[in-house]
C-alpha cells in the first residue's frame, strides 16, 4: 500500500533520525515509556493552525516510513499542494507509541515551515495571473533550508528557483539572471552581457540586469543593441535607492524597447515583490514578462502544525480543549 | 590572526561547500570569470536591511575560513550579539573574487535567518526582565535548522532551549517539561508526574504540564501534593479552547498553591507568548517563574542581508545607489 | 373609548401620583398657572430621541388615567412593542394644562428606561434567531426597577426572565437555574444538582451550572451521568479569569456528552452575553441550547423622550426649533 | 456596632424585603437549603467589575439590618462616596445563609445603578472645575429610580437636583428653572419671566429660559431689562435644530449682558452636556456660570457588582476563577 | 482652420505678453537659444497631474494665438468643460521653439487654477443634482482672478455667480441678495428689504436675507408679510456662532412658511457649502431652492499641468520618465 | 499719518477701482443708500477665519488709501509679514459707509489668498532650518496673479521666486536654474550647461539640472567635470516615474562629488516639495543645499476673510454672532 508515496530525495538525514533535532521532553518520554513498558498503539493527528497550501507532508511521509514498523503502522494523508483549513487533518498516524513518538518536533516542523512558504508563493502566483513567478529568496534563508523553501515555492506555483539544490528536488533546471557582482567585476553592463552570451551554453535564456550603472532605459537600449535577437529579457532591480521599481519605468522601457525595434525583450522585475507590488504592476498596465520574488516567499511565516493524541490502544482519548475519538476528513488518503 | 574567531561547531557541510544551495547565476559567474580569466581582489561588504542582534556570523566565518586563500584574504566582522542597525556593515571581505563569489547565498542566508530570530528572542528577553525565557520553538521550523533557530535564541538572551542540538551549539544542556502526549499515555497527570520522577535523574527539574485533564487549578494541587517538595513547578499551556492562560489563572494558581503550602512550586507559562503577552503578565502582576516561547521565535522574519562589492583591485567602485569604497564602522574586528 | 388599553399591572403608586419625583420647576409652573388662573387645553407631543421598540407606553396610560379629567381629554398612542423611528411622535395627549404638566418627568422617564431595555432585547433576540434568550439581568439594576426591565425585556422578544415581579408584569413564570452559591454551600456541584432534583417541583427545568469546582467538560458529564433522563442542560458561565465561554468549548462538551450517550442534554451559555458575542456563537457553529443575556440589556441606555407643546386651545403653537400644530403619524391610535 | 450607619431614608419596601424583586433561583436555593437542613455561616464578599465612585453601600445597609439575624452577624464595607478600583471588596457579609441569600439580587442593584449615575456625575464635576453642575435627568429614568438617581449624582459632586424625592433623600431643596411648557402657555418669555417672579417664593433663584420664541441674545437683553436685579440668571437650552449651545454664543451673551450694565446675570447652559462638552466650553473661555447635565449622568451605564462566597462556617472557600479565604482591603470598616 | 476657436474676450493683457509673469529661467532660455541660433520646431504636449473639468483653454489659445507665428503653427486642443483624466494630453503645440517657449508659465498656469475651480464647481453641483448653484466665492480670492474665477464655476455647471467680471466672461448677468451690512445701515431687516424692493428694478430678484438681527423664522415670517407675492426667497446664512444652518432649521422655516400663506417664498442657503453640506440637506430632505457656494470653489486647489517636448524637427525626444513621439487622444481637435 | 504704509507698487488697477470685480449686491447696496441718501461713518473691522501670516494688507492699504475721502477716514491696520490668530482683528477703517462699500470684495480677496500661500511659505521656511527656500510655483496658479503669489512667498520667508513680476514686488533679482526644455532642444545636459554659463551673465548662478537624460549620479559628475569650479549647484527633479527624489539619491551624490573633487557644487531639490517632504531629508541627514517648492505655496487654500460692521455713527453696532463696538488688538496701528 506504501511505496510509491514515498520520495527518494527527502530520504531523512541522520541527525534527524538520531532525534538530535527533537526536544528534548520527547527523549525523555521515551525513557520513561521504556521503563514502564508502555508501548500502546497511538493514533495523532495532525492539524494546521492556519489556512494554506499543504507542504512537507512527502518529507513526512519519507521520515515515518523510516521509523514505522513495518508491521504495525497505519498512515493517512491529504496530497502535498492542497489547499488545507485551519484545524483540518493533514496526517493521521497509527502505530506503537515508543516508535515515533521521538519525531513529533521534526514532522511537524518540516510541514510549518514548507507550508508557509508554499502558501506565500501561492498568493504571489494567484496575484500575477498569467504571468510566471520565479523564487529568487534563496539568499534570505538559512543555506540548510534553501533547497526546501525553493521545493515548497515551486508547490506553490512557481515555475522556477534560482538554488540548485531546491531545483533538483523540484525536478527542474536552477533559473538565474546575472548579478551585479558580474557586472561590476567586468565595470560595464554591455560587457558583462556579451561575455555572459559567450562562454555560458545557448539553452540558457540571456537576461541582461540593467541597473547597475547607469539609467535602466539608456542601459536596457544598450544592451538590445548590442545582444540583438539572443537578448531574453531586460531585468530591472531599481534600488530603493532610486525609487523601487515603478510602473511607469516599465512601460516607458517597453515602449522604447519597441520604437527601437526589441519588441522580442521582455522586461523582467525584482526588488521588494510581494502580491501587493504585484496587483500594482498589473492595475496600472505594466507590461511584465516575469517577476523573481524573494523574500515574501522566503521569509513566510511558518504555520505552524499541531499533533494531537486521538485514540489510545483503539479507544478515544483526548486532552482538554479537543474532541476525543478520530476527525473525519474525506481528502485523507492511505498512503502508508 | 584568525583562529580564535572559528568554531568548529560551524564548520560547513559538503552541500555548502559545494555550492549545491547557491543561486546558479552565481556558478555562472564563477565560470565566466574563469574563461575570461579574471580574478580581481574585490571587497564585499555585507549589511542587515533592518536593525537587529546580529547572529550567524560565527558560522558565515566558518564557511569563508574554509574557502577563502590563506595568503590572500582579509575579514573584518562584528561580534556575534551585538546590535546592529539597518544598512550598518557587519561583514567585509577582501581576498580574489572567484574564492567567494559562489558562497553569497549562503553566507547572507546565514545571517539573515538567524538574526532574525536572536532579535525575536531579545525582544522576549528585555520584555520579560527577570523571569527566564526557554525557547521551545523547535517543532514550528524545519529539523534542519532547529538547531540554529535555538543557538540564536540563545545568542538573544534565552536562559535555555529544547532541542538537543540547539543546546550543543549553545554549550547548554537542553530544557524540557513533559508533553501532553506522555499525560495521555498514562492516562493521568499525577501518574505521569510520578512516573517522570522515579525515571529521571534527579538532575532534571520536575515539571508537570497540569492541563491536560482536568482543571490547572485542581491538579495543580494534585502534582503538588503528590510530589511535595520534589516539585520543581507546574506549567500552564491552556489551550485557546479554554481561553488561554490568564494573568488572573497565574495568580489563583500561585495563591491556591500557597495556601496548600506549596511557596516552593514556581508557575511556568506557555502557550503563544509574545512580548505583548509576556508584559500582559507584568502588567497585571501575575507571579510567572519562568516562559515558554515558542513561535514568536521560531516564525521570526529574517532580517535581510544584502552584499555589495565597494572596492575591486584596490579602487572604490559601487553600483548606484551605493556610495564607492570602504564604509567605515568602528565596531568591526579584524578576525581572519 | 378607554379601559380595554389600561393595564391594572401599572396602576401608579403614590409618589408618582403626588410628584414627588417630578422635576421641582413643574410644581412650580403649576402654582403660576394656578395663580395666574390659566388652563388652555394643552396638545403635548411625545418622541422618541433615537429609533428602538416603543416599551413603557401602557405604564404612561395608566398614569395619564389617573389623573386625566374624564370629561376633557384625548390621548393617542402607538401599541407597546412597536419598532419607532427618532423623533416619531408615540404619544398625543389633549387635556386641560393644569391636570398632566405635573407628570412629564414620569411619563418621558417611563417610556425612555423601557424603550431602552426593549431595543437591547430585540438586538439580542435578533442575532440569536431561533435560539430562545432568557433575561437575566435583574442584578445590574436598581430592585425598583429591576421588574420594569424584565418586562420590557419581555416586550424585547426574551422567552422568560428572572425575577419574580418581572414574570408577573409580562404574565409568565420566572425561569432560573441554580446559583453559585448553592453549588459552594453544598461543596459539589452533583451533590447540588441531585438536591435540587429533589427538592424542586418536577414542572421546573433541571439546568445544573459546571463550572464551580471543575473543568466544565468533566463536570457537564458527572451531573449527566447523576441526573439522567432528568437533567435538561447544563449551563456555562466560564468566567473571565478562565477564558470567558468559547465557541469551541460548546463545540466540545456537545460532543462529549453525545459520545457518552447524553444527547437529550442541551448546553445553555452566560456570561457577558451581547449581540456581538451571540453572533461570535452562530458564526462558529457551536450547537448553544439558550443564551442568559444580563448587563446588556438591564445596562441599556435609555432612548430619551421629549414632550412638546404643538397647540394651545386650537392653535398651533410651537417653540424654536419645532413645527407649530399636530404632527401626523398613522401609527397612532385613540387610546383615552 | 452598628445604628449610626444605617440611613432611615432607605428602609427597604415591602416588595424588596419579600423577594419579589430577586432572582427565582434564590427562591429555589433557599427552599432546598431550608429541606437539606443547611444554614452555614457564610462570608460573602461583593466588588464592582470596574473602577467608579461607590454609591448605593447607604440603601444596601439598611436592608441588610432590616433581615440579618442580630446575634450573629458582621458587615464591614466601604464609605459611601469613596473611589474604588475594579475588584475591590466594598462590601463583606458574615451571617447565616438563610438569612441574606435572598438579597443578593437587590443590593448587587442597588449599589451597580447607583454607582453608575455617580461615576458619571463625577466626571462631570471633574471636567467643570470651579462651575456648579445641577443634575436635571430626571425625566430620562424611570421614575421608581429617579430620586436615587439624583442621590446618586449629589454623592458624585453634583450641588443640586431637580426631583423633589432626590433632593430629599440628599438633604437638599431641589432645583430648577422653568420649562419650555409655561413659556409656551404664556406666550411670551418676559411675561412667563414676570408671572414667576410674582408668584414665588423670593428664595427661589430668578432664572429665565431664554430660547423658546427669540433669539437667545434678544431675549436675554428683553428679560434682563424687566427683571433688572432680581434676575440671577438666563438659562441657554439652544435646540440641536438651531446649532446647540456654542461658546461663541455665550460670549455674546455675556458681552450683550455686560454692555447693556446686567453684569450680576449668569448664563446657565443646558442640553446635552457631557464632561467632552463642558471641556469644549472651558477650553474655549466661555463664561459659563452653571451647567445642568441630564443623560450624561441620568443614562450612565450601571456599574455591575459580583458576590462571591470566600467562608463557609469558618473556612475558606471559592469557586474556579476567585481565591478563596478573605481578600483584604484597609478601607472596609466595620459597619453592623 | 482657427478663428472660431479664439475668443476676445480672453485677449491677453500686457505683463503675460511681455513675460513678465514668466518664470526667469524661460527667459534666460529664450537668449541662450538665440546667440546659439536654435529654434527648432518643438511639439510641447500639456497634460493635468489630475482628473478634473478642464478650463482655461480658452485663454491658452487666446494667448497662443497672439504669440504663434502664422505660417508655422499648429495646435490642437479638448474643448472647454470636457472631464479629462490625469495624464491625458489636452493641448498639443507644434512651433518654432522660440515663439512661445516663454509662455509656459501662463499657460500652465491658466489651466491649472481654472481647471481647479471648474471641477471643484462640479463636484458641487452633482452634488445637488436640480438644485441651482451660484458662485459666490470672490471675495475670498485676489481681485485679479475672481472673474476668472467666477467664469470657471460657471464653466463647472453654476448657474450664476456674483462678479461683474465673471459674469460679463460668462455671457450672464450677476447673481445677488443682499449684504448684511445693508441692514445693519438700515436698522432693520425689514425696512432694508423694503428698501431694496423700491430702489432696484423689478427684474432683479428680492431675496432678503434673514439672520442679521432676530431669529431666522421670526425674520422670514416679518419680511414674507412685508413684501407679500415679490419676496422671491429669504436666504439663510446663519453663523457659526449660532451652529450654521442645519436641516430641520430649512423644513421649519419652509413648514412655518407655509401655514402663513408664503408658498412661494423660497429658502436659499449660504455659509460654509460643499458637497458634503450639500448631501447632507439632500439626504435629511431639506426643501432648499438653491445654494450660494464661497470658499469651497474659490479655495479649489489648482490641478497643476505639465508640458513636456515630444518631437523636435519631426523626431520623437523625451526625457526620462516620459515616452518620445505624439501621445494619442482622439478627443483632440485641431484649434489653430 | 499716511503716507509711508503705502506702497506704489500696489497701486489698484482700473478694473479694481471700477468695482467690476466686485460682487454685484455692493453695487446695488450703493445704489439703496444713496437714493436713501443714507451714508453713516462706519466702522468695519476685518479678521482672518484662521491663523497665519497677515500677507495682502499693503495691497488693501493701497485700494483704500485710492477711495477714502481724505478729510474723513482713519484705518488701523497689523503690519504685513505678522503671525496673526483666527478672528483677530487685522484691518479696522472708519469712513463714510458709501466710500468704501463697494471694496470689500477686493480687499478681502487680496488678503485671503496672499495670507493663503506667506502661511504655506512660511510653514515650508521653518521645517527647513538653514536650508533655503525658493519659491518655484509660478507656473501653478493664473499668471494674473503669479507676482503676488511670489511676493507672499516672499514675506513668508523665501529668499527668492522665479517669476520676473514676483522679483520686483519683492525687491529681488529672480531666481531660476534651467528648464527641462533647454536640454532636449540642445540634446545634451552638459552641452546645454556650457552654453548656459557661455551666454548667460556671471553674477547669475550656474545650476545644472541633472536628470534629463542620464542617471543622476551619472549627470551630475559629467556637468561638474566640464564647468569645474564654475558650477554652483546641481539640481534633482527626479520624476516620480523614476521614483522622486529620495534622501539616498542626495546622500551619494554628494559622496560622489566629494569624491571626485567637487565639494563646491551644492545639492538642489525640486519637486513635490512640502514641509513634510523637507523633513524626511532633514531627518535622513540628506544634505540638501537648498529647496524649490512649487505646488505646496501657490496651491495654498486661501485663508478666508471677513469684514463686519461694529460701529454705526459713533454707537456699537453688530450683527447676530458678533459683539457690538471696537474689538481691542494692541498689534493695530493708525496707518491712514
Amino acid at each position: 500500500m506504501t511505496g510509491n508515496f514515498i520520495d527518494n530525495r527527502f530520504t531523512p538525514p541522520q541527525n534527524i533520525l538520531s532525534g538530535d533535532t527533537a526536544d528534548i521532553y520527547f527523549h525523555r518520554t521515551l525513557d520513561i515509556l521504556k521503563k514502564e513498558n508502555l508501548n500502546p498503539v497511538t493514533t495523532m493527528e495532525v492539524f494546521p493552525n492556519g489556512p494554506g497550501v499543504l507542504c512537507g507532508i512527502k518529507e513526512a511521509l519519507a521520515l515515518l516510513d523510516a521509523v514505522l514498523p513495518k508491521d504495525n503502522r497505519e498512515v493517512w494523508a491529504v496530497v502535498e499542494g492542497e489547499n488545507v483549513q485551519a484545524k483540518e487533518v493533514v496526517l493521521r498516524i497509527t502505530a506503537p507509541c515508543q516508535s515515533f513518538g521521538l519525531y513529533e518536533t521534526a514532522y511537524c516542523g518540516m510541514l510549518a515551515s514548507q507550508t508557509g512558504w508554499a502558501t506565500a508563493a501561492r498568493e504571489c502566483v494567484e496575484a500575477a495571473g498569467n504571468i510566471p513567478i520565479v523564487s529568487f529568496g534563496a539568499r534570505h534563508v538559512h543555506p540548510l533550508v534553501a533547497g526546501r523553501m525553493d521545493y515548497a515555492a515551486v508547490i506553490g506555483g512557481c515555475q522556477g528557483c534560482s538554488s540548485v539544490e531546491g531545483a533538483r528536488l523540484s525536478g527542474l533546471q536552477p533559473s538565474g539572471t546575472m548579478p551585479h557582482a558580474l557586472i561590476i567585476a567586468m565595470s560595464d553592463t554591455v560587457k558583462a552581457t556579451l561575455a555572459f552570451d559567450k562562454h555560458i551554453p545557448a539553452d540558457v535564456n540571456r537576461v541582461a540586469l540593467v541597473d547597475t550603472f547607469k539609467d535602466e532605459a539608456e542601459e536596457s537600449l544598450r544592451v538590445a543593441d548590442a545582444l540583438g535577437e539572443k537578448l531574453k529579457m531586460v531585468r530591472l532591480d531599481t534600488p530603493v535607492e532610486r525609487g523601487r521599481v515603478t510602473a511607469e519605468l516599465v512601460k516607458e522601457i517597453r515602449a522604447r524597447l519597441d520604437q527601437a525595434g526589441h519588441r522580442h525583450v521582455g522586461v523582467f522585475v525584482t526588488g521588494g515583490i510581494s502580491p501587493e507590488r504585484i496587483k500594482y504592476f498589473i492595475e496600472r498596465g505594466a507590461p511584465v514578462a516575469g517577476f523573481g520574488v524573494g523574500s515574501y516567499i522566503s521569509g513566510a511565516h511558518p504555520i505552524d502544525y499541531t499533533a494531537d493524541i486521538h485514540m489510545l490502544d483503539g479507544k478515544p482519548v483526548a486532552k482538554r480543549g479537543r474532541i476525543p475519538g478520530i476527525t473525519p476528513n474525506p481528502k485523507l488518503k492511505r498512503v502508508i
